[in-house]
């Protein structure tokens, strides 16, 4: 049993063992400054963690939780691409610094490496593996689709951002730890547990992040406050105040989005003040977090073994930056 | 035992089958558009028959075949982003009507529903299929990361277009071939015989087509004569024609390259004239047919067998269009 850190250690030299092909330069360079950019590695020591519940750590282990990690990145490089994000951690995405076709082509060939580790876990696993990863890499294609979607709309449903949210974030989380789970033996209702609690941590998540962004410190964060408003975003917030908004409040909402002057951001804050959207979304995400914590707690496992994933729930959603 | 013809029919019956998802419209519409456009299905229909020398068709043959070219569809919808190009087979391409998102994102999934169809396959076979798939799949892209890198370069050596043109096409006819025959019982011996007369098939099938595009009859091939001269395309003559030129002709050629107005196809066909590039090509085209004849002869089949894949050969290699 490790904690989060730990095994964050020993996945990055793992990881780091991964290594793309020099020729031609053109293809592999983008895969590789992609990966050299770093990033928290959640899905891969969720996927570990969760093994280790029920097994010592396994070749099947290390590689599916690659697997993940080069699948997240392949997305990662296609989604910045599609949504024109000029920046990713502070560095220029590939697109960016390479071209539109690198991050199209090298995102492609990264998606084989992961199949390529996938196909290196036991005869008796393939096949349970394979299903659960395409099934939630289509998931997430859906989910990335109903966002730009989005985009376009000048509003979205409750149920529909949820939906959103849940395919483009959680399934992943919640994919990592059952696959985990699977291959540490764990049985079937055991392994949909921890999925539940994966996508129910995720949900939270992503609230917590949509939360961070309008009513967050600039200072903790590092991010302006308001960002997703500036973008017109489709938001928690966005969501709940359409939906509680009356035929006046959703024509002043309209006129708040066709803006783009300096007072947006606060006006629109504003707005969700007005409507008490800050405490429905606080309530929602304790509502989730709760949540999952009643579903870890359900793990048929001793809780001394389930600490160190408590105390990752803790980080992911107590964090106030 | 099935012809070409007999096969593709059976074929197109059960790709038909498959079908995408209704919701996101979004995202699904522009894959279903996409295989709407048809093709020759000469990758999938390959991979049958090479089964069919050695055993009856099974599942594990109609899903790798469905897979072959769900995946060539994948490369297909994102090539055409990368490269531009506004029409496929007189249709618009997808980053054309619907947009460049749409190409990759519906290209992903197509991509993971080619897997989806790969974990079909019994658990005997799936490791030795997707190891093979994969590593095709890596091929294809390093193929299209080179033609790309070619585009802004001057001149290509002879050696660097054929390792393009062999990655590029080359070694998705051969996997196809070589996956069949596994499939089908074949020993590995055997089937890398297969794959070896797969890749000599699609280099000479790809000189082919460069021969047509500067030499065939326009009234046949119902494209415009020099099409590759004026997109300043790398072709084989491009190639040959550098390699023989003196210092003074690669000026001229390098002129012909720079050049946008009527006569640039008839004068670069002069200068290929000149150095006898024709004849070359069509050596080489013989060449390369040759040994992929003699390489399906090779195969430890009988003869009778054989006779529907050297009518694929004929077909693809003598048509004048």
């Amino acid at each position: 049993m490790h904690s989060f850190q730990d095994l964050l250690v020993q996945f990055e030299a793992f990881f780091g063992r991964h290594s793309f092909p020099a020729h031609p330069a053109t293809l592999y360079e983008p895969c590789s400054y992609f990966l050299r950019m770093g990033g928290k590695r959640v899905r891969p020591v969720l996927c570990l963690m969760s093994h280790e519940l029920f097994a010592p750590l396994t070749e099947n282990a290390w590689n599916t939780a690659t697997a993940i990690e080069l699948f997240h990145n392949f997305t990662l490089m296609h989604d910045d691409l599609m949504d024109q994000a000029p920046l990713r951690r502070g560095l220029q995405t590939v697109h960016e610094k390479y071209s539109p076709s690198a991050a199209i082509l090298s995102g492609d060939v990264m998606n084989t490496f992961a199949y390529e580790h996938l196909n290196r876990i036991e005869t008796g696993y393939i096949h349970t593996v394979i299903e659960l990863f395409n099934a939630t890499a289509i998931r997430i294609c859906e989910g990335q689709q109903l966002d730009m979607d989005f985009e376009r709309r000048p509003s979205v449903s409750m149920e529909e951002y949820m939906e959103m949210i849940t395919l483009k974030t959680s399934v992943l989380l919640a994919a990592s730890l059952k696959l985990g789970a699977i291959l540490g033996g764990a049985t079937v209702g055991c392994s949909e547990v921890l999925y539940d609690f994966g996508r129910t941590l995720g949900i939270a998540f992503q609230l917590k992040d949509d939360y961070l962004d309008a009513f967050g410190e600039s200072a903790l964060t590092g991010k302006q406050v308001g960002g997703d408003i500036l973008a017109n975003k489709k938001t928690y917030q966005s969501a709940k105040a359409y939906e509680k908004a009356d035929e006046k409040g959703r024509a002043l909402f309209a006129e708040l989005l066709s803006r783009n002057d300096e007072s947006k951001v606060a006006d629109t804050l504003a707005f969700y003040a007005a409507l008490g959207v800050q405490d429905d979304l606080k309530r929602d995400i304790e509502h989730h977090t709760e949540q999952a914590y009643t579903l870890l707690e359900k793990v048929p496992v001793i809780s001394k073994r389930k600490e160190h994933l408590y105390a990752v729930a803790d980080m992911l959603l107590k964090r106030e930056y």
